[in-house]
């Protein structure tokens, strides 16, 4: 996976700067398979911090921005411009952002969710569609090899035809009221004017989402959602349950907290067929549980006998050799890498070569709407249409 | 546990003959502790059957009946007639015999669900009220020493105030149309005249609510359901889905299936409260995760250090040898064993004494009759009013 | 398994008085289904101890002795006498107490170890042979149905040639000295004159091996052994370590310890061959891993998909509801009633009918006997010789 | 833990050409924090190898050799030579190339083993004490927070008095002769001349002694092994079986394998003391178990709730994501950049800052050579020597 004899791509970063969490985890994610170079950043609206965080990377200060319109127009202009930009600035500004290098041609690896807000994300599925420019959207969990496997063992109808999606993703760290003590991470998470209509369910139900999504190939298409805010004084939802219908007969239920105390990131997916189920813990990633009906269970490993090669893909070391988080975040960066690559050669991307791009993302604020539409409507169920 | 010095309780059986399951069930756990006797039943409505059956448990063939209300009126009328019985038939026969031996003085330890219909149940649970005997429910999953140990963790305020409930109940056993092929388990639970009006949610699902209550000390003001039968043909709901509201602000989510591929008898409980969270597994029940918020999760094991005299009572063996469902199941004659002493004594049953009795069977039936009721109007919030 | 209109086997029970543990846990092994009646016993060597017992547990006062040679007499004298006995007290009593009822026709159950020393086991063996009745000695874990099915793969080649068995036991109840300040289950335990040579080797470390031997269908060889005691004071080993060689070329080892901070009762057994490995662990007694060399790991759980028919004669309910030692113990009992019941029908036991005896006690002593005599030489490597 | 502000360290590599496992992985390593930057190598002794390996790697060609004798001395001569040295190639390897660097004063990241004999390992610690450059050794596994975390626990005396150490490291990768049909991994890891005198107890036998070494801080005094070869054909041992003993009275075992069916890597680590225990494996490298005598057992997870300072420094992502093999590596060479900057600065290391030097170095030698003599003598005891 390591980059083999090509030039390492040109990247650039909006947001990021010093104390951002998912900033650092991007520049992580892009350095590990040494496919990208960061070039440029406009790290901070703030000009002191955009300027020392860059300098901490070590970047030629004349390429550390304190607008991102600036940036994109400087860099669009440069021989040597970035070819990708990385957007990890809270929600409300990834729209603005990224119509500024999609517009440029500049490959857009942006964190999700796509956009704050529906109409945002509508707009911008525009702009992307009209663009010649890859927008490719970090979806993380996507990221594993074992939720390849996943995919491709239900797309292969190892299953049988599906019955049930249950998907859960669990934490705590909003348990208690932090956003009043001058915690960042969740100051920006729980304010609507920054993160959009949705707290929890937009924060972390999205990527339940994504993933039950890209498992099971399939989008429901009604939801019923009750979503809640349980510490007084909250602006937007800590806890969100919904129940999910699917236009195949498939049922599902979906779970998202912030308040789940004593969880720390407890994202899991159970898929159910005719034929065997699927399960699969974040927090256990290296694994991938097949149950074939009437039969033992068997405990797939990453890299290890039984696991495919489209799980294969993504591994750097053998099975029993834990990969985690930051290896299924630097996989999307190498799976934008080999589209980026075949891009820039003119031809399409390789079908196995897989991301999210603006239907997922479109998908997500989607499902984020609906759900409260349906919670405000005392959980009637609301189509989603994408 | 064991009987010490005291007699045994003569004790009668209606259902559990040869090929039944439960019934054998019933019979272990009575003998575990050996505090019964078994001396007298109607196995079967069949002469002969029950006749067999009554010959291989070395029954006095006096003592064995065709009908349950002639057993009622034999046993009723000999000095040493039975003192309780166990109710172990499919579910529409509970309420009829159960009101046979009640308004006769002996006490009825019944198989869960209480009735088939909440019409029965309510009319029953009035008859055991003007009763002098008990009426006991065979919540199995409530005989764990570790749910003890959660309820009065609960009860103490370990976990701060509760906000979330979620309970699941998976099965796979259903998966495909057993009952088609003369399955007998399976073919009475998914017959509306046998089952009553809920398949899986009433046959499952009430042990899962049963669960939740208990642990909790509370009961949902409101639930929205969507059953779904996914087995063409099959005339009962086998996959629940249910959203549930408290008047305590508290939140839940329940999810019972019998056709999740994969899944043995998989009924899970976590609650969370502001202070931290449990959770309890039935297939791995020694062990109960307390996970206190911003300290490591703790794991408290069945007689183990950190676990309660509350569940060492219901304790035989040493931490670290497993005790399961058979030892749950014996918990609960034990302490009916201790409820029908002390009233024989006339005296009150001690708090330490724990049952669910004619309240806990009549919150199952109203809990079925919502869910099915809300699934019929679409998930429609329905109140719980018991 | 329960049993089905055969008359209840005749029991009687030396040791196991108030207080005890291991009595009490033979009582319930003999109820558990239904196949014994306790009719007699000589619980204690005190009186009224003795007798306070009996009460407790219902029997006639003039069949509760003080001695178990006179119970062994007038037992045998009775036309309803006992056909069976089951000897729980201290090791330094089972050989006495065994020969009184084996010489008169009487079938023994006894607790491990067979006897307290080598040459006593020996001797017994001895006696057995020449008895006409049965000697049947608990090794409760092979009691397990998991372990049944372990054996019979096995046997079956399913892992190819055997190459390692790594074997543990591992508890902490003896971390401190609990012997001097009134721990009654320590205290003899600990004493060579009551429990013979071996300390923690004799209490556990022969049920690892059993384990082992049942397994693999194998006996080592040779040993090596270093025998420790940690807590000041004590007299006898407290933890031992063992290497083993096979003449099959198989080699092994063995840890068992009573002083493992933090775990309970630790038996773990793992097997490997050329073509795959089995994993058991007795506190999740109800899974057993296969690993297939090359494929993914199995994960068989007791009466589910993939579990056998040997493994499932020792079962009494579905996949998923957990059973546990106390089964694991009535399995034994059952055994021992399925071939006391074949022997009184001048049958052979059926080969699916298996337990241990005499030659499994005494391997057991010849491996104490092996440990301490290479644990005083450093370890010199000691043949077993049986 | 991402570089802030500082130059990147100049790095070179010897060894790990294409198709090398071990130095892709330095590689990711040395890049994931961003603190060196790779600009020469010798990648292989082919010099279309080295060559063609450089211009993957996209070094200057100028800087790509093929002997590593000459990359000393080339870059000791360049005024942007290469600060530190990556030593990637088979252990027979080791000694020549360190000493190269060392000599001319550049630190040297060795992977473990230090070399492939005890006498080279003692003359390149006189080497490396002689110079003024660093000697850091590649031990993966102690790079994992949770094991700095152990400890430190065990250093703050936590656990009490340390009475057991119980280390396995179980691999099946060589079950069958893999070597024999083309597998470059094995085939250098089972030739005593590329590997020395150690098989699998040399290739990861060391790992699972310093990982006890690590965690106890604390050097067996004698041991007693039984290494075994179960392969036919293969000229090193691939199963350990190791006791050990230390002068403080702790006792251990050891096994390490390379042919246990079913295991990937399985390195675990258990320690118990007077008042409680710690369990950890690397397959699981995120939570360490600790049990305090007589409390519930505590699950502390990397950067969660419970665990420590020293766990932190080495963490990057919160609690809950997954951080795994790479990472642990990557902290090595993090380490090894602290330690290098502050030599660079004329500073002491920080106490916070720690790495396997040439002690451990050594000690591993040691362990193998004691393994193989005590083996050779049937398993006589055998004092290691530092």
């Amino acid at each position: 996976m390591e980059r083999q004899g090509t030039d390492r791509i040109r990247l650039g970063m909006v947001g990021g700067g010093r104390d951002a969490f998912i900033g650092a985890v991007h520049r992580i994610a892009a350095r590990l398979d040494d496919r990208y170079a960061l070039v440029a950043g406009c790290f901070s609206s703030s000009a002191e911090k955009s300027r020392s965080s860059g300098a901490d990377l070590g970047l030629d200060p004349d390429r550390v921005y304190v607008s991102f319109a600036e940036m994109a127009e400087c860099e669009a202009a440069r021989s040597d411009g970035i070819e990708a930009v990385s957007i990890v600035t809270p929600n409300h500004l990834h729209a603005a952002a990224a119509r500024e290098f999609l517009t440029r041609g500049i490959h857009v690896i942006c964190d999700k969710p796509m956009t704050a807000t529906l109409e945002e994300a509508r707009a911008l599925a525009k702009v992307a569609t009209e663009s010649d420019a890859l927008f490719i959207l970090t979806h993380t969990y996507t990221g594993y090899p074992m939720i390849r496997q996943a995919g491709e063992m239900v797309a292969a109808g190892e299953l049988g035809a599906l019955r049930l999606v249950q998907v859960e993703y669990a934490q705590d760290w909003l348990t208690e009221p932090v956003e009043q003590s001058g915690a960042k991470q969740a100051a920006w998470r729980v304010d609507p004017a920054q993160s959009g209509a949705g707290g929890c369910i937009g924060d972390i139900g999205t990527h339940a989402f994504n993933l039950a999504c890209t498992v099971t190939r399939a989008i429901p298409s009604a939801l019923s959602a009750d979503l809640h805010t349980f510490v007084p004084g909250r602006r937007l939802d800590d806890n969100a349950h919904v129940m999910m219908r699917y236009d195949s007969g498939m049922r599902g239920m979906l779970w998202a907290s912030q308040v789940a105390a004593g969880c720390e990131n407890g994202l899991r997916l159970r898929v159910f067929g005719t034929a065997g189920g699927l399960d699969w813990s974040q927090e256990d990633p290296n694994v991938l549980w097949h149950r074939p009906y009437g039969a033992a269970g068997r405990r797939l490993t990453r890299a290890g006998a039984g696991s495919s090669a489209a799980a294969g893909r993504l591994c750097r070391v053998p099975a029993g050799h834990p990969e985690g988080y930051l290896e299924a975040f630097a996989n999307l960066y190498s799976e934008a890498a080999a589209a980026i690559e075949a891009h820039h050669k003119g031809q399409t991307v390789p079908a196995e070569v897989q991301y999210a791009g603006t239907a997922e993302g479109l998908a997500g604020l989607v499902f984020v709407d609906a759900c409260v539409r349906s919670s405000r409507q005392n959980g009637d169920w609301v189509a989603l249409e994408i």
